[in-house]
């Protein structure tokens, strides 16, 4: 039997978000992925969120987009809907995206929760975490991402949507990089590897931390040896990503995931990635990418990265990380849970 | 039959609070109040709180005294848990003196929720006393405090214990302010109207603006006309209070109660209060106090308050403000929303 399932979505963006918004865009990938495969499926997310499932709403538009909007207020509004309504529904489990708050609330029903953790945002969040260990079903993102402390169904790697991204198989001449430019990102660090190998820099993503764009990434840009293009949308993404010789993603923290790696690895294009967080899980070395352990290390990489095969890093990620793949892989821990709730067995 | 109650405290504070904390001050007195009449009473508040009630915690101590503590997830696990362990209680009903985010659980018990709105921090916050109007049993702590939008059971005026202020018979010649250091209480207008008059000054409270005091109110201080004796407890309270000519109370907000009032009265001591939020209803003009517009009117006040019968006005203060009078209300309530749950009339 097909589930009933209620997605609590984040209301920090719509969904799908409009740029920026990861957590967003793996919950609109899901709840589609879902619907096409007949699943009946409640998403809560903002009232200007588009998509084919029921949609049920309290706040009228996302966090980020409304400052008039109080935080605390809405989330507890957003969260507490979802709750009341998914018995309305008949829901039969609920699929959090929500990170913590929306646990505190699943003692109080018997609707069994699976919360996909995107990511601990701090240490201080883990007591919740670890009261509702076992009640909740807790799905990691990636192998180094889970926390010894908790009890986990699966690692899930998330999906993207092949048919957004061309595979392109032949190598562009260009490095680029992709994601929020904030010291994490390592976005001073594929600047100083485009420096020492003499290739161009495309860098795409939204400004997380100014004073850090201002010091160590803006003197560096010039329009030509580095170009910084904003935030890309879905038809830019994809150029730029596939257009690229590499993806440099030398992140200076233990990234949960990192969907940008997927997405560069969709249009065939490998990823040097330093050896921190998920990224040893998500790339694999010598085949659809390099993982490296400093800057001189992804500079020589930059110097054999091209004998990758494209067409195989391609193939590769539709088997690993494809929207369907995620769905699947997510409808196994729902059976699970309902069969573990049918037994009796908690 | 006497309900089982489950009082939901604050932890910004431990109950009772050991300076600053009037919300968790007026849960300490209610709480052992029942407990004096019988009432089986489960207090949900900080570990180290000290109580005649069951006390059932999550928070080891209070999030002001312990900046370790992640407010939203110690409030979130204090909340939940509350919920969650009512049931294995036997509570009959949760009396909420936390804010709004309890609200949003409300929805997925069949616990009746009682809700004392201390004030409204902002408009921002009204949505979800909206959504939960009618579901929730409402109580006002001044007819001042009121919102037009919601639908209230009863006004209920804050008690205290009559037994910790000794009712002196003779004026004092000092004013005194007492309460937080904020522009919100009007430290600088009493200040002026000391000035004004004359009198010697004595202000006791914590600082909340920094800023203010150090420009409005530390230039002032010489330990003759004007002194700061910082926060005040209990025994100094009653000595500060009771030894005054009068409590100048002079606020710059609608203020939803003022405890310091009625302190002030217990002790025989007469209030001149500005005529703002819950002034006029605490303060009977002529006969506890005075009310007035501004700092001329105080002025004058000061000029004719030794005239006010202090026995009187402790004898008033007994009879409006007493904590066996807050009590019944209270039990009142109760058993109104017992008698409507047992009728299934909601």
């Amino acid at each position: 039997m097909t589930p009933r399932v209620g997605i609590l979505a984040p209301i920090a963006w719509r969904v799908p978000p409009r740029h920026y918004g990861p957590w967003e865009r793996v919950v609109s990938l899901l709840t589609e992925g879902l619907v096409e495969r007949g699943v009946d499926v409640t998403l809560f997310a903002t009232a200007d969120s588009v998509t084919a499932a029921r949609l049920e709403s309290v706040a009228p538009r996302s966090l980020n987009e409304d400052p008039s909007l109080d935080p605390k207020v809405w989330e507890c509004l957003h969260i507490a809907n979802a709750y009341e309504r998914a018995a309305a529904f008949g829901v039969d489990l609920i699929h959090n995206h929500y990170d913590f708050l929306p646990l505190s609330y699943s003692g109080l029903t018997r609707i069994p929760l699976v919360t996909t953790i995107h990511g601990f945002s701090s240490e201080q969040i883990l007591p919740v975490y670890q009261r509702y260990d076992r009640k909740v079903t807790y799905v990691s993102i990636s192998d180094a991402d889970r926390h010894p402390s908790l009890t986990y169904a699966a690692t899930i790697y998330h999906g993207i949507d092949l048919g957004e991204f061309t595979p392109r198989t032949t190598a562009g001449e260009d490095l680029v990089f992709f994601g929020r430019i904030h010291p994490d990102k390592g976005v001073a660090e594929a600047i100083e590897v485009a420096r020492r190998t003499e290739r161009r820099l495309v860098i795409a993503g939204i400004i997380h931390d100014e004073e850090y764009f201002a010091r160590q990434i803006a003197p560096h840009i010039d329009d030509d040896r580095v170009r910084y293009v904003g935030s890309a949308g879905p038809q830019e993404r994809d150029e730029i990503l596939g257009n690229a010789l590499a993806l440099v993603h030398l992140v200076n923290f233990a990234e949960p995931f990192g969907l940008s790696m997927i997405e560069a690895m969709a249009c065939g294009t490998p990823v040097i990635g330093r050896r921190r967080g998920a990224v040893p899980e998500v790339v694999e070395d010598g085949r659809t990418g390099f993982v490296v352990d400093d800057i001189a290390a992804a500079v020589d990489a930059v110097g054999v990265v091209e004998r990758l095969d494209r067409a195989a890093i391609r193939a590769r990620c539709a088997e690993r990380f494809s929207r369907d793949r995620m769905v699947e892989d997510y409808l196994r821990v729902y059976e699970g849970v309902l069969a573990r709730g049918a037994s009796g067995v908690r």
